[in-house]
């Protein structure tokens, strides 16, 4: 172990600033996947990583990734990362911090003059945001082999993502499975005011929540809003009044047990949302979190039930909710958040365990590997926004858990072998 | 009084087919004021007046007039219409019918071969539906001397509304007020389902309902909805769900009492409107429509105080509502409304006194005249719409209860004097 971290923040706090930089005109902080900016960000990312002395290439899935080869490349790999491409205007920490930490993990094992015996990689993994073709995600899928086929014919404007991979380096059409990744870290900003609020250094994550994205319409009748009396009207808006206020109830209810639970109605679209006219239809779409699945199989059956009992009371038309997309939770390996606990031990870093309500890369990668992920403190949890803010010592204190981590598993995997 | 009437249903019918015919391509009802359908509505309606045997011309309103002269010019003019501009997408018999009714009775008077002593206007005033321009009832506002000076420098693209109006023959620039007028009195179609509910020919409007339109923001806080915990959140459109429905129930219960009241939330605009974020800002906009002016302060009183409440509860900020237009009711002429319930009688109709929920030309007329309404019944009470409908036997005993009433004005007028 390292007892005084050669960890520093300063390099730290240099690379989040320098790729900040690096955004849309008058837009922070702006590189979305597959633009010019994010292809300007990568390529300082590659100086970078030719600067600290590693070699890099794109795999077949369009990550970037840098190679610090190990003393016995017979045992796999272990691999640190996260993502450089952003959401529109903001993010400056979330991934870049993960990208940046890991950097920092290979500089200090350099420095150290320590060779680990698995051969250690960096990944900035492609398009972890919801991208311009309208999937997210797209480089942790690919490498664990659950990106679907038909991706590549996802089209934005006249460019397809197939075309798109192969121009940031990838080659689509390649199986870009792996299968020697021994274990799997990342290090993200929390996203959530949990661990500011706790004074908390370092969430050590326990499972990734899944996600169920649920549509829900609303059919009422376009009335005149002067004439058509109280009594007579079908107005789809108090109708979807009552099933927002039923879904924050529900959500509320469930994220009062043991696992983390979110629920919130972010899309509503009213129509014909003009003033003098009852609103005839709405359509709202709920996102639903869970770390325990079933959290989200009990969400799902009450919703469906206090839908049927409001559209009986209000007498306008629901129909039966719609899961668009159902995710269900990762938990993240044991070994691993065994390993990364005492590693805050021995960085004398305070921890907790906790659930991810977001997702992430991590939750993909733990389809082929041992899989887990840190949060550091950031901002009254802003996340998305250019308000979004973690310290470069919070950052480099995970760093440095990270660092302490790897040393430990570079061993401890080969015992498990 | 005519016994058999001379009405024509079939003609009123043909009149009104003629102009629906008039729309723009594919969409039906669609002639909005100051667009070439308009004016090609405009020109048949003035071919359709000649064809009948009278004169026209466009007063420096903008407004279409039909002049029948009367054998005593000295003692004013008796004036009938309403409006053949249309909303987009909607409104056969909107305005239409009340202008086919008109011009029916005065063809009616003609083959009667009846004089009226007071010279009887049958007018087609200019953009009563919210125009290009965004306002609307201009033509009525400028005849009762209350169109607003700086409405002529309003802009539709590159055009002023001063040009539109001495485009379609207008004299922007001139004083259109009247006060030669001594009875206005429109046929409309309910727009609501009340009549059709109770078989009822006729409703005698009593009043124009005040409107009133309020806007309320509601400022939460933009937080990532899957790792924000439910009870750290300031949810935008939670709160807003629990206004919405304090609106609903506030109408409710002013509708309870004795005279119209309605209350909508209509707009309803959510930001960010992105499924994973919590959403942050809300903007509602509540048209709210009494007949009886201490309904509406109560309203406006009561919207107050819940909304604080509802603040309170739920820690999300909401401005105080924003008064964005507030019209009074406008109480029809009782010497009128006699008369057209003793001309529903003479025609045998059945008839009920009620209010309008709607704006109408008629409220602005009520400035500088005796007027009145009445209204026809429409199907299922639905209006703006292509499904909009009345028939013609309904609309053509209307025609009938306004010549009845004119024919009983045309003296009683002069006796009041």
């Amino acid at each position: 172990m390292i007892r005084n971290s050669p960890i520093r923040a300063d390099r730290i706090a240099a690379d989040i600033d320098a790729l900040a930089e690096i955004t849309e005109p008058g837009r922070p902080y702006t590189r979305r996947a597959f633009t010019p900016k994010f292809a300007e960000g990568r390529a300082w990312l590659e100086q970078q990583i030719e600067h600290a002395g590693f070699s890099s290439h794109i795999d077949a899935a369009g990550n970037l990734i840098a190679t610090i080869p190990g003393r016995r490349p017979d045992l796999g790999t272990i691999m640190l990362g996260s993502h450089s491409d952003t959401v529109p205007d903001g993010g400056k920490f979330d991934g870049i911090a993960g990208i940046a930490a890991a950097l920092e993990v290979a500089r200090a094992l350099k420095e150290g003059r320590i060779e680990l015996d698995h051969t250690l990689e960096i990944v900035d993994f492609l398009a972890e945001e919801v991208s311009v073709f309208g999937v997210s995600c797209i480089g942790s899928r690919a490498i664990s082999g659950t990106r679907p086929a038909e991706w590549l014919e996802l089209r934005s404007d006249d460019l397809s993502l197939e075309t798109a991979i192969a121009q940031i380096g990838g080659e689509p059409a390649a199986d870009a499975t792996r299968n020697d990744i021994k274990a799997f870290l990342e290090l993200h900003i929390e996203q959530g005011p949990i661990l500011q609020d706790g004074r908390i250094d370092i969430g050590v994550v326990t499972a990734i929540a899944g996600i169920t994205r649920i549509e829900i319409i609303v059919e009422g009748r376009a009335d005149h809003a002067g004439t058509t009396p109280m009594g007579w009207r079908k107005d789809a808006l108090t109708t979807a009044a009552w099933i927002t206020l039923g879904v924050q109830e529900l959500g509320k209810a469930l994220a009062q047990g043991q696992f983390h639970f979110a629920a919130t109605v972010g899309e509503f679209i009213v129509e014909p949302n003009a003033a003098n006219v009852v609103p005839a239809r709405v359509r709202m779409l709920i996102d639903a979190r869970a770390e325990h699945r079933p959290d989200m199989d009990r969400f799902i059956t009450e919703l469906e039930r206090g839908i049927t009992g409001i559209a009986k009371k209000t007498g306008v038309t629901v129909q039966a909710p719609r899961i668009v997309s159902d995710n269900h939770p990762t938990l993240c390996d044991p070994t691993l958040l065994d390993a990364l606990d005492k590693a805050c031990d021995t960085a004398d870093a305070t921890h907790r365990r906790m659930a991810s309500g977001a997702g992430h890369d991590t939750a993909w990668m733990a389809r082929i590997t041992k899989a887990a992920m840190i949060f550091v403190p950031c901002l009254d949890g802003r996340s998305h926004t250019p308000d979004e803010f973690a310290t470069a010592d919070d950052i480099a204190l995970g760093a440095r858990v990270l660092l302490d981590a790897v040393l430990a598993l570079d061993k401890t995997l080969q015992e498990d072998r």
